[in-house]
């Protein structure tokens, strides 16, 4: 996720800058976890530094784009690379990439991760003593690849699925789904790739703090069949127009998610196929579309999360619980037998304009009365450490 | 695969780029079927001429690098977009990057494939009439992604896993095995996003053309627990050094198949576990991984393919059927009757080192009187379009 927002470790880094750049070859650096087989850079030491490096011999300007963060300049050395050793950043995955002489350019030895539209760089911080979304000696569950025709675009569609450990083995077991969607600018893959979705359930579910489940990834753009695909970049973000392409885009994948992704689910793997046994869930873009559908099908839903994204449908107002969402909120006691769960989180560093949106839901919410859960990752701006923490909350509380 | 050798169109290219330079905004070009959404370059028109694009305003010098052809020097235009078309290309997929005052940078507009060891541009110029590896309104199997611990490698290690249609369905069913590896540089990604080898199978098993199997794709690299990573770039192509890591490496890989990943595979899937159902065949360097462990390793494996790599081993000696592989190839009706299928191909217009590698080891099959079949793909390269259609040949011939 692009961050337009307020600047938020700026300060920081100028502070820290001139100081590290003398002690850039201090430290324990290690290869980033996210790296390609064999790419030294970027690298990262205890403390959450990164040390990036890019080959640019005739370049005259080259600086890294932390999403997050500030353009900063890299330092050309004499054997043609550019180098840049950052302050320390917060634990979880960083989407960045080079500019070149103004080209906008990845990493190649990072693995690519999508975000932005594009294939994108990014880099693994850990965090200490997290092990919740680490690959560990514990059953895992398969991801799928599956194709389905959907006659609402009028193309064949491409989503991921987790399936929990022992799907295959216990062939009479039927299970629950959780729908899980990414954000604005990333794809289906990026709950697996850059959320690590699958090892955070692998992980619960051997805790036996959740239900296993299937996990349900789809690509979360779409456009009716005979329509033109939407120019790219669209509209600035926030602005109305923006709203109204977005609203467009939801209304097609809406209709292909109801209408051809849950049937094709249903028919391919051992699902309960009900609404209390069916979940949706989504960050950023993905939570206002979470918001929409389910809202929309209350027949289909029971559980509903909003990460870092609910309710953005309604723009800078708040909501209505009257007329919003065709009145779902209208009336508490209703909702509340209707709908098991509604969830709803934002980091507390996000920026301000995503901060406040979800902010205000929470206090709408509250005010009509509507019960809910409000999670705030602590110290986690817009970015996939909240995502992968509002996971590990989230989950163990569906299909209880 | 990159490229050193020969460069193919490298004339018919200055013949024709004076003249489309002029004509490059005639045709009928649309975007490329390989890009990411929304992303209207690069664009491909019906004469497989392809037209780029990328915006480095403040760059001095834009190439862009086809690695089966020259680097070609781009056109800066007002708009600070550097642009190009090329004369027709070869049908099939072609990796590319953009060389920005020196860095070699991947195009944001094209979707990233595993290739030359990084996250790599690749354009697909359609093959007219070629339906083959399309996705087509039939059954489609579905690709799972495994995680599986290696103790030869002391690590976690991801493949994909292709299962035939209705694989859930007929579950009394059980399924022999085609291990299929990628070439150097590329990942256990490559067959499925590059090659296409799901809808490859997909149509062969609808039009009854072949069995329906289970396709192993492995991460063909490996180490040994507690080794180190070896450094990237290694030796120089083609050098004793570079054979040298690469038999290491091949060895560690070796083991992992037999002692980890075949074992694991068995487990986990409804194979037929037994040599006479269990085929083995990979491109470049997998193909010459696929003649090591299969020759090391007949009580595994009865079909063996190498398709642009078999026999790289031998660097530029001919075969010595007496020692070569163990003497595998020592006794003809020993060999014909052991093994069900030796299947060697190569594209016709390869680089000249690795196409004459290639007939060398079929003439020294010749004259071993050793059964196999020789496939050459008319007017291909080292590159996805020779091995799709490897695929599309040598699976039909399996487990007959």
């Amino acid at each position: 996720m692009k961050r337009f927002g307020i600047i938020l470790f700026a300060g920081l880094w100028c502070a820290l800058f001139a100081g590290l750049c003398c002690a850039q070859e201090a430290g324990d650096f290690q290869p980033a976890t996210t790296n390609v087989w064999g790419a030294e850079y970027p690298r990262v030491d205890r403390t959450g530094r990164v040390q990036l490096r890019v080959k640019a011999p005739d370049a005259t300007k080259v600086r890294v784009n932390f999403w997050s963060g500030p353009k900063v300049e890299m330092v050309k050395q004499a054997d043609g690379f550019w180098t840049l050793t950052t302050p320390p950043l917060v634990p979880g995955l960083h989407y960045y990439n080079f500019v070149v002489d103004g080209a906008d350019v990845s990493d190649t030895g990072s693995h690519a991760f999508f975000g932005g539209g594009k294939h994108a760089s990014a880099v693994e911080v850990p965090e200490p003593g997290s092990t919740y979304y680490a690959i560990q000696d514990v059953p895992h569950g398969q991801v799928r690849e599956i194709w389905y025709y959907s006659k609402v675009t009028g193309s064949w569609r491409h989503a991921l699925v987790y399936l929990p450990p022992n799907y295959d083995t216990q062939t009479k077991m039927r299970y629950p789904v959780l729908y899980l969607q990414h954000g604005g600018g990333e794809d289906e893959t990026g709950w697996i790739r850059q959320g690590r979705a699958n090892f955070i359930l692998d992980n619960l579910v051997a805790a036996g703090k959740c239900k296993p489940m299937i996990i349900v990834m789809a690509y979360g753009y779409a456009r009716r069949a005979g329509q033109a695909t939407p120019a790219v970049p669209g509209p600035p973000a926030g602005s109305p127009d923006r709203l109204k392409a977005m609203q467009e885009m939801t209304s097609a994948f809406e209709d292909d998610v109801t209408q051809a992704l849950i049937p094709y689910i249903d028919k391919t793997f051992r699902t309960m196929p009900d609404r209390d046994h069916r979940a949706m869930a989504g960050l950023s873009m993905g939570g206002m579309q979470t918001f929409q559908i389910t809202l929309n099908h209350l027949d289909l839903f029971s559980y509903i999360g909003g990460f870092s994204g609910a309710g953005g449908m309604l723009g800078d107002r708040k909501l209505d619980p009257k007329t919003d969402y065709h009145g779902a909120f209208a009336d508490p006691a209703a909702f509340a037998k209707k709908v098991h769960l509604l969830w709803v989180g934002v980091g507390t560093v996000e920026p301000e304009r995503m901060r406040a949106g979800i902010q205000r839901l929470h206090t709408s919410l509250l005010e009509a009365k509507i019960q809910h859960v409000f999670y705030e990752s602590p110290g986690t701006d817009h970015e996939w450490q909240t995502w992968r923490r509002d996971l590990k909350d989230f989950a163990p509380r569906l299909f209880q």
